[in-house]
């Protein structure tokens, strides 16, 4: 839930000069995204979204997210699309700020996705994978095996109260992640952050990708690995396995995993766990004063992290494919 | 900025299924009023907002909120219309909490009026007031003067702490209003907070009136005074004669006032400063622990109430008229 920034009606309407989409019928700020302040536009041409992108966002990866977003929509994929102003620019400056227009998508997001969604989003994220291989622009992953150990030092001290023994228990796995963490598996540009409530639906069927302010280069299938934690697991913590095969299988038949991927899959699902639990643990011990949002649980990716531990090959993920079972 | 209540899809869509609007085709948390959580939904029929009415609204006052609404529209004034359900029902229920939906309104609100815009808000507030006329339900003011009293005892240790000396300041004028507050002008419905955010406007046409969550039944032009300190004063605090002289003798125009509210205008404006004065005071001292918003600045309406202590007659306001001039 953010906006962070006012516009005022007549920068609005000089900033929407720019751009060849009518004139502003309405204009409402949306309690959506945490980092940009986000508002649901509507002029006499169509229905927007315009964002301006605040501090948390570097100003310099702007060209990366829009270009990205503008590639894949030309693919065929379904994601919002930015506009270009008269001027030719995607990026355009408002209340003092980065800003962008970009197309509304259609759909809503579902809170207790079934093996259906999943099955819709594995398909979606290698159709995603497929089309970004060609996407000239590259990104680290600052948020990757790299940035682990320093993101654990800034919460070290007080990682144990949060829950005892936990600062050890995550030492043991980054010294595991940097042992043996894959070099060679195929990579390009993932989402990185393909949690439900950036997936939107029309009925049961996916409408569109959202929000790529996280997107990066990496292992394709780390990404998977991401999908896999944030669909597939129940509220109780639970590994739904109908969920977790409906997901797999739908992307391995559009982009088919190699057997060392397969192999690597408990691993990368293991480091994708310790990259939530990590951001998550700094945010709880890191709560700004005078937040209105609670902070995430940082210990439901601990759970996720300590069953990916006890997956032996891919089979008890509930893939049943040869390749799979005998990597 | 509000949204406190999550829907989930499935709750969402069972709601809907009870209204003849077709099936959900985005639903968005929007950043709108304080007191409930409101979403826009667009559905394969229409726009639509969605609002959940949170503990702050007194589920009693439903039917006078939304049947005024459904009165107002039905007369021809520009607002939202409340939907009825397939059952005849404009209250449901959505996650644990009263819930309606009302037709979306287009339009923007200006930050900054000009004389234009104060003069359509004079005519749509006389509209309005006509048109509530024969609206059969009623509603106390909570806010009017027998309430500023115990409302300002909560604040008065604490009062001299914003500035000092306001305590005092307040107790005087308190003593004037309980002496000489009117009792015989032309009463009805009023809206109790039309301030520039709850008008809505295309280009310079009036497109709407939002927000009926304080409407009550009070005396008319002491709304026009509610109007007249939220829409004639600039930034640094002066009265915009322009804008006021507009206001009023538009709205003069549509709904004539009387002598005797022409020769009350200048109290009735001071008590309004008093009302919001005491309620923002309110506020400032009792901030919310991890609040994100920032209180308004009681101050604002304290130069507002001693600008119309130096009022002798509505002619200081800007107006001509000669009943006016003369009360």
């Amino acid at each position: 839930m953010a906006v962070y920034t006012d516009v005022s009606d007549e920068a609005l309407n000089a900033f929407i000069a720019g751009y060849e989409i009518g004139n502003v019928v309405s204009f409402k700020g949306i309690a959506e995204g945490v980092e940009n302040s986000n508002y649901l536009l509507k002029t006499t041409a169509g229905t927007y979204i315009l964002t301006l992108y605040e501090k948390r966002v570097d100003a310099n990866d702007l060209p990366f997210f829009l270009g990205l977003m503008e590639h894949l929509a030309a693919r065929g994929l379904s994601c919002p699309l930015p506009l270009k102003s008269a001027a030719g620019e995607m990026i355009g400056t408002l209340a003092g700020r980065p800003a962008a227009i970009i197309t509304f998508l259609e759909g809503i997001w579902h809170r207790h996705p079934s093996a259906i969604h999943t099955g819709a989003l594995g398909e979606a994220l290698a159709r995603f994978h497929l089309a970004g291989q060609d996407f000239a622009l590259t990104r680290k992953n600052a948020l990757g095996p790299q940035g682990w150990r320093p993101l654990f030092e800034k919460s070290l001290a007080q990682a144990d109260t949060v829950a005892p023994g936990l600062a050890a228990e995550i030492e043991a796995d980054l010294a595991i992640f940097e042992a043996s963490w894959p070099s060679h598996l195929p990579a390009g540009v993932i989402h990185a952050d393909l949690f439900p409530d950036n997936v939107f639906f029309l009925g049961d069927t996916l409408s569109g990708l959202i929000d790529f302010y996280f997107a990066c280069n990496d292992f394709l299938a780390y990404d998977l690995g991401i999908c896999l934690n944030s669909w597939c697991f129940e509220d109780d913590g639970s590994y739904n396995i109908e969920k977790g095969r409906a997901m797999l299988t739908a992307y391995d038949r559009v982009r088919p995993l190699s057997e060392a991927e397969w192999q690597a899959l408990p691993l990368l699902c293991r480091g994708s766990s310790l990259r939530f639990l990590l951001t998550r643990l700094y945010d709880w011990l890191n709560v700004p004063k005078g937040a209105l949002v609670r902070p995430k649980d940082p210990l439901e990716y601990l759970r996720r992290l300590q069953f990916h531990r006890s997956i032996k090959s891919a089979a008890d993920y509930g893939v049943t494919l040869a390749k799979a079972v005998s990597a």
